[in-house]
């Protein structure tokens, strides 16, 4: 790993995984017990690096980025795998940011004395080693380095293949942090292989790695679901709905109708299906309509829909399973609430739904019925993401029930165990 | 399901298990919306027609004790699979305990308003559907579908094939009580044949079935947490230490290290190891062990152990990794409290571990550094208990860092999702 910028000579990748994951491992208990100045002054360290580093982050780039266009990546990938100035200012910024916030490591809660005379309560630990698979963006070598070492973990990241010397620079930078701050250089281990066969190596290592996160396209990610021998936080689909009740504020309705589709169009937050209630459709769709032509959306809907705005595309049955990630709208009318959830439950993918209404009454089903990890009320589904929460960043959004659900922050990132406290106390 | 004590003809056993499957998913969603006092009326229910059943229960109970007699099952397995009017007892009192412990279902936590105005926070949700595939105990049927009811849970039920009789007459009084409660009778199911590739099916249906709780021997439980293609919540190993320290009271010491061996020798929760410190082993180890010995128990001590205490076999490097379930101890003398700290993260099994002294640092290093999912100050392992706990009742005790560890009551029976409040608030 002291090639910052070349690639090992690797013959055994599968030995070479285990090596990573048993250092990681050993380093793992010493940052579980560090403490949070310790943990504050590598984030800072490395932060410090980076910014000395920065001709030698571009320069290291520049090999990827010519790489990558003489192999034909297109514009966008390759716009992703840049490393400018202000993603270099984004990296040291979120370093600093994450040394900011509290240590979630240790905290001790719901203390209480029971009947014997034991005192039981939790404490908060690390998971122990996290996994990170990610693709082009180099800028999750930190990020994602800054969140798992805050919250005590050792880390083991496998980033894209096209982005391979920045990620190596990036790394670099964080060993000299680490090393610095008097903690294991090894806490944080960056793949140094582009070898493919590293992912399947690194999902089937259960006693040195906890947690797998994925980060990437979809089929990354069902991939490393469907192989991986260790427990995957992962985010599939984000197919999000607003529903439109009969007693929604229409002004309301129509903000947040249009903000949740048009203020970002590849995110997993936005809305992909516009749902209304029939009693106010002809009302409210066609204005709402004209706005989301005017943005260039395509509104595909139901017959109802098509008969109330113009121009509308007939929907057919796998719109309402799509994830657009596009200027397109899926729009339904529904009869009444219990529509409205049994669709969303249906076709929905448990990511961020939201209601619109001024019934309370509806609102608490809905909160309730739906199940989705993010259920609002009168709100943009665009606000589902770990900052707008205050977890202070997210190292993704789950999209599962187990373990960690909705946006992760460090508190997904750590377990608990139980703590007792006595006096000599034996049972009886 | 409706012939409770006769074998199905079951030809196609995976058809059968997605067929269960899918009706325990359309039962989970009406058992989320569920109100407290329709669960609890059900629990209620089912608590009283058990009641009404006894005889019905010993009759069936008669068969499959008569078929395991036959068979020549051990007297231990012939008591475990007994169902006497105690154990039946037991079953009643349980429900009815079930049903007096407050609902986690819905419950809203961490509420508060961020800068752009919105109100997020937290609201505790079920998991779906629950599986549970245990061993020869009958009375797990009534328990595990109590835990699973109460937090909002369909539950696929797989007990032991020598224990089929009973576990259908038990499923029907869990039928009937929920229909008396007006909830659906497929909450909870318990599969219908003693087909071992019913096991096979039921872990490998994601779609319907969320969590896989094996509760039995080892053996079962590695092959499922092997096999599952779904997350498991699981019990592995109990090698749980005592460490008297060289500042520990001698009395407590000697309390805490002697329940903790000798209170029950056959539960996860037993000290299978004991740590001295080597400062006062001469003085603690001689007067400690003629209490083992006196109470029947083996000792096998490390070279310092042996010179110091008589009887005492040599302990071989297996010892410290054995969990005996049986009246024999492993004693081991050690140099400081980082030689303990790393013999329990090392030999260990991450379930629960006890210091035994009055100084607070060392306490609180032994807190914060051993990796466990209970670690204890002057207290006798053996509470490491749910209802110890104040849990109320739990359906395992994890050892696992993933989602639920230690014991798992209601609330490791669910999951939390978060919930944005606004006023028509958009993302800007």
């Amino acid at each position: 790993m002291s090639q910052t910028a070349e690639h090992l000579e690797i013959t055994d990748v599968a030995a070479y995984l285990r090596g990573l994951g048993e250092r990681a491992r050993a380093a793992s208990r010493v940052l579980a017990a560090a403490d949070s100045g310790a943990k504050n002054a590598a984030l800072d360290a490395i932060a410090a690096d980076l910014d000395a580093q920065r001709d030698r982050l571009v320069a290291e780039n520049r090999r990827d980025l010519d790489a990558g266009a003489a192999k034909g990546l297109d514009a966008a990938l390759l716009d992703r795998l840049e490393l400018n100035a202000a993603r270099i200012d984004g990296m040291i910024e979120g370093l600093r940011q994450v040394a900011a916030l509290p240590d979630p490591v240790g905290e001790i809660f719901d203390m209480t004395y029971r009947p014997t005379g034991i005192q039981v309560g939790r404490m908060r630990v690390p998971l122990g080693v996290v996994g990170i698979i990610y693709e082009s963006r180099p800028n999750v070598t930190a990020d994602a380095a800054a969140l798992c070492l805050k919250s005590g973990n050792a880390t083991v990241l496998r980033g894209g293949s096209e982005a391979f010397h920045s990620n190596q620079a990036i790394a670099a930078s964080i060993r000299r942090g680490l090393d610095a701050a008097g903690l294991p250089a090894d806490a944080v281990q960056v793949v140094a292989t582009t070898d493919r066969a590293a992912v399947g190596s690194m999902i089937a290592l259960p006693e040195f790695i906890d947690v797998i996160i994925p980060r990437g396209g979809k089929g990354l990610i069902e991939r490393i679901s469907n192989e991986a021998r260790v427990p995957v936080i992962k985010h599939l689909d984000g197919i999000c709905h607003v529903y439109v009740d009969d007693e929604a504020d229409p002004t309301k309705a129509f903000d947040v109708a249009l903000n949740a589709k048009t203020q970002r169009y590849g995110t997993c937050n936005t809305m992909e299906t516009l749902l209304v209630h029939d009693t106010v459709a002809a009302e409210f769709l066609p204005e709402l309509a004209r706005a989301y032509v005017a943005k260039g959306v395509e509104l595909r809907g139901c017959a109802k829909t098509c008969a109330l705005i113009d121009p509308c595309s007939a929907a057919d049955a796998a719109d309402w399973d799509t994830e657009y990630l596009a200027p397109i709208l899926a729009i339904r009318v529904v009869d009444d609430l219990d529509q409205a959830i049994a669709h969303i439950n249906t076709h929905g993918s448990q990511h961020t739904d939201s209601i619109v209404t001024e019934n309370i009454t509806k609102a608490r089903r809905f909160l309730r019925e739906v199940d989705s990890s993010s259920v609002m009320v009168n709100a943009s589904t665009r606000f589902a993401d770990g900052f707008e929460y205050g977890l202070g960043a997210e190292i993704g959004i789950s999209t599962d029930k187990f373990h960690a659900r909705g946006p992760v922050g460090l508190e997904g990132l750590t377990s608990v165990k139980f703590i007792v406290l006595g006096d000599g106390h034996v049972r009886s």
